[in-house]
C-alpha cells in the first residue's frame, strides 16, 4: 500500500526508550554562566579535561609502537587474544585465576554493560540497580525493555547497600544484582564484608551479579576487592576498561570477565561472543597495546594518580564542611564526591537542579544534579580537577551558598536593620 | 524466592536470536586444512591480511601527531565536532550539502548499521534486505526482533536489484529499505539509473533507504554515486566508515549521515542521537586524526587500491572462466567475487558448504560459502590477495574442480577403459 511521501518517520520504541539523563542534561543545558567569571566544570567524569591528569608515558609509548607495525585488521569479535590474556593475567589472584577465555574486549565499558545486561535480561524479566547509581545502567535497560529496579545505598553507612531493602526488590523474575565498587557517582568503597554480604544476599537467590568495577583498585587507603576474587558460588561478570586508571576515557576500550566457579553461565558466554559480533568489538591499535600498556606503566604511576585524588577529595571536603548549607560525604575512591544540600536552610532554591542551574548563572560552577542519579537533593562533584580550581570553586560555592542562606540572610538582615 | 545456587543461568533471547553466520563460520571451522598445503584465506573481507594493502602513510602519520597532542577524553556521545564537519565536507556534493549536524560517528559502520534498523525498526515492523547480503544485517535484526524480509538481486543483471520483488515485499509494516553498494559479497555497482529506478519505488512506498555505503567510490570503471546524492524525495540514512577505503577495518571508526530534504526524519534523527549515547561513539585518537586524513591523504592512493583491486578481479575472472564447473561474475567494485558453482558437473559435492569443506581439505583454499549471504551454490572470493597468492589458489581451485568434474571424470575412466 503506497504512502504519501513527506509524512514523517517515526523512531522506533526502543529508541524512544533509550534516555541518557547526563548527556541529555550535559549536551542540551540552556542556563548560560556568568560571563563576568570562568567556566568551571566540575561536572564530568573525564579526568582529561583539566590536563592534570594525563595517561602515562608508557601507555602512549605502547599504542605509538603498535600504529608502526601493521594491527590494522580485524580482530576476533571479542577481542585480540594476547591482548585478552594480558587483561586475564593483569585480574588472576590465587583465589581466583582468570584464562583469556573468561575475557570479552568492548567498545569501552558501557558496551561492556550493555552486552551483559542484554546478554540475561529481557522485556520479562528486572535487574536490581543501585541508587543512586550510574545512569547509563537505566539508559541501557530502557533501550533493551529489561525493567530498572533499585536498591537503595545508605549515605550515613559509607554508600553501602542496605541489603534488606535490596531483598525486598529481588523476584524469581531478577535476571541480575548489578553493583558498582567503588562507585560513580557516590566516591565509595565497600569493606571485603560488605561485598561478602552482598554475594550471600546473591547466592541465597541465585542471582548473578553484574560488577560495574571500572574503578577497581582505585581506592585512596585500605584493601580494593574485586567481586569475582571474593565469590565463591555466585556467578560473577564483571566489567572494566582503560577509562579510569589508564585515564584514557574517549578510547572506548572496555572488557567483560566471567567469574563462574560452578559452570552456570556457560550459556551466558555463548551470549556474550554473539552480542560482540555484531559491531566488532573495539579499536585494535589500542587492542594490540594492551600487553605493553600492562607490563610496562609502573605502579607509581597508579599511586600518584590515588594521591592526586585523595588530595583533591580532603582538600574539597575541609573547605565544603566549612559550608553550614552543605553535608559532603568524604570519598574512599573512584573519582568523585557526594555532597548533601541543606535545602531547607537556602531559602529560594527548592531541588538540586535548582542550586545548580543558579550555580552556573552565578557563579559560574558546574556541578551535576544527583536527582539524574536517582538522588535528590544532593550534588555530585568531581576530584580530577588542579587545586586551585578545586579552591577557587569552593569558594564560589561558599559565597553561593551564603548568599542563598535562609539564616545568614535572615541575620545580615537583622544587623541591617540594628544599624 | 530463593533459588538452589548451582542452576544454570539463560541467556537473553535477545542474545539467543543474535546470530552471525560469518562468525559462527569463520571463529568454529572444524575442517582441517591439508597439512601439505600452505593455507589460503580468501574468505574475510579484511584488506590488511597478507600485507599488500596497507593504509596510506598520511593517515598514520595524522593518528600519530594527534597520539601527541592530548586526545585522551570524552568526545560528544556522537562524535567531535570537527570530525564531523569534515566528514561533511567529504561527502558535500552541489546537489546534496551535508553538514556536521547530519553527521554521527560510530564505532564502526557495524555500530552505524545497528544504530540506524535500532532506531526505525521494531518487533511489529519489518526491514528490506539484500539477497544475497552481507550477513549482519540479518544479525542486527534477529538482535532487535525486526522481521527480516528479503528482495532478490539478479546475477545475470549484474546484480541488479529485481524491483518486482522488492514490491512485493514491501508493505505498510517496511520500516527501511536497506540497500547495499557497492556490493558485499556480489562486488556489484549500480548504475545511476538503476539507483533512481530504486528511489522511485521507496518514494512510491513512503519508506526511507538505509544505504550501506562502506564501499563508497570504490568503483573499477565508470562513476560512483551514493544515495544521499541522487534523491530527492526520499530520505537516506548512509553508513559508512573508515575500514575499506582508508584500509582500518581493526580500528571500527564509521559514521551515518542523514540525508533528509523534507524534514522527516528529525524524530529518526533524536532516536539516532539517544542511540549513540549508549556506548558513547568510537576511539577519539582516530576521531582527531579524521580532519587530517580526509585532508592529506592524495588521490593518488585511493586511485591505487582501485587498481590493484580490478586488476586482481581481471586476473581471478580470466583463470576461473577457464574451469568449466564454475561461473564468475566479474566485479565492478568493493573487494569480492561472486562465483557460481555448477554442482550437477560435480559428481560428488552438493552444496556451497560442502565445496568449500572440501576444497579446504584437498587443497588448503579457504573461501566463503554464499549460503551464508542468503545464497546456495555460490561462493565468494575477496580480491585483497597478492597476484602470486591468487594464481596459487586458482590454480588449486581448477585441480579441485577436475578431480571432482563428474564430466572431466567420465572422460579419464573412459579413457583408461580403452588403453
Amino acid at each position: 500500500m503506497p504512502h504519501s511521501t513527506a509524512t514523517p518517520i517515526r523512531m522506533s520504541p526502543c529508541a524512544a526508550n533509550t534516555l541518557n539523563p547526563i548527556r541529555k542534561l550535559v549536551d542540551h543545558l540552556v542556563i548560560k554562566p556568568n560571563p563576568d567569571k570562568e567556566f568551571l566544570r566540575l561536572s564530568i567524569g573525564d579526568p582529561s579535561i583539566f590536563g592534570n591528569f594525563n595517561p602515562p608515558p608508557e601507555l602512549i609509548n605502547a599504542v605509538a609502537e603498535q600504529l608502526q607495525t601493521s594491527c590494522y585488521g580485524y580482530a576476533p569479535a571479542h577481542g585480540l587474544v594476547n591482548a585478552r590474556e594480558a587483561i586475564a593475567d593483569y585480574y588472576t589472584t590465587d583465589a581466583s585465576p582468570v584464562t583469556f577465555n573468561d575475557v570479552f574486549i568492548t567498545s569501552g565499558c558501557s558496551d561492556a554493560l550493555r552486552i551483559c545486561i542484554d546478554a540475561v535480561g529481557s522485556s520479562e524479566r528486572n535487574i536490581l540497580l543501585p541508587c543512586p547509581g550510574f545512569s547509563v545502567y537505566q539508559t541501557i535497560c530502557g533501550n533493551r525493555g529489561v525493567e530498572s529496579r533499585f536498591y537503595n545505598l545508605d549515605p550515613d553507612k559509607d554508600w553501602e547497600i542496605d541489603l534488606d531493602h535490596m531483598r525486598s526488590q529481588l523476584d524469581e523474575n531478577t535476571a541480575a544484582i548489578l553493583v558498582t565498587n567503588p562507585s560513580n557517582p557516590c566516591g565509595s568503597a565497600f569493606t571485603k564484608q560488605h561485598m561478602l554480604d552482598i554475594l550471600k544476599v546473591a547466592e541465597e537467590y541465585g542471582v548473578p551479579i553484574i560488577a560495574d568495577e571500572i574503578y577497581h583498585k582505585m581506592v585512596f587507603n585500605g584493601e580494593s576487592h574485586s567481586f569475582g576474587e571474593l565469590s565463591r558460588n555466585v556467578p560473577i561478570i564483571s566489567c572494566g576498561g582503560l577509562a579510569k586508571r589508564w585515564l584514557v576515557p574517549g578510547w572506548r576500550v572496555g572488557w567483560i570477565i566471567v567469574h563462574d566457579r560452578h559452570q552456570q553461565l556457560s550459556e551466558v558466554r555463548t551470549g556474550i561472543t554473539r552480542l560482540c559480533q555484531v559491531i566488532i568489538g573495539s579499536n585494535t591499535l589500542i587492542q594490540a597495546a594492551i600487553p605493553q600498556i600492562l607490563a610496562t606503566v609502573p605502579q607509581s604511576f597508579y599511586s600518584e594518580t590515588l594521591t592526586k585524588l585523595n588530595f583533591a577529595a580532603n582538600l574539597l571536603y575541609t573547605e565544603l564542611c566549612e559550608v553550614p548549607e552543605l553535608k559532603p560525604c568524604m570519598p574512599q575512591g573512584a573519582m568523585y564526591m557526594m555532597v548533601k544540600l541543606q535545602l531547607d536552610e537556602l531559602f529560594d532554591i527548592e531541588t538540586d537542579m535548582e542550586f545548580v542551574e543558579k550555580l552556573i548563572s552565578e557563579q559560574s560552577v558546574f556541578l551535576l544534579p544527583a536527582n539524574i542519579f536517582g538522588m535528590d537533593g544532593w550534588v555530585r562533584i568531581v576530584l580530577t580537577v588542579p587545586d586551585d580550581i578545586l579552591r577557587d570553586a569552593c569558594n564560589r560555592i561558599a559565597t553561593f551558598c551564603q548568599e542563598h542562606s535562609t539564616k545568614r540572610c535572615t541575620e545580615k538582615k537583622k544587623a541591617i536593620e540594628e544599624l
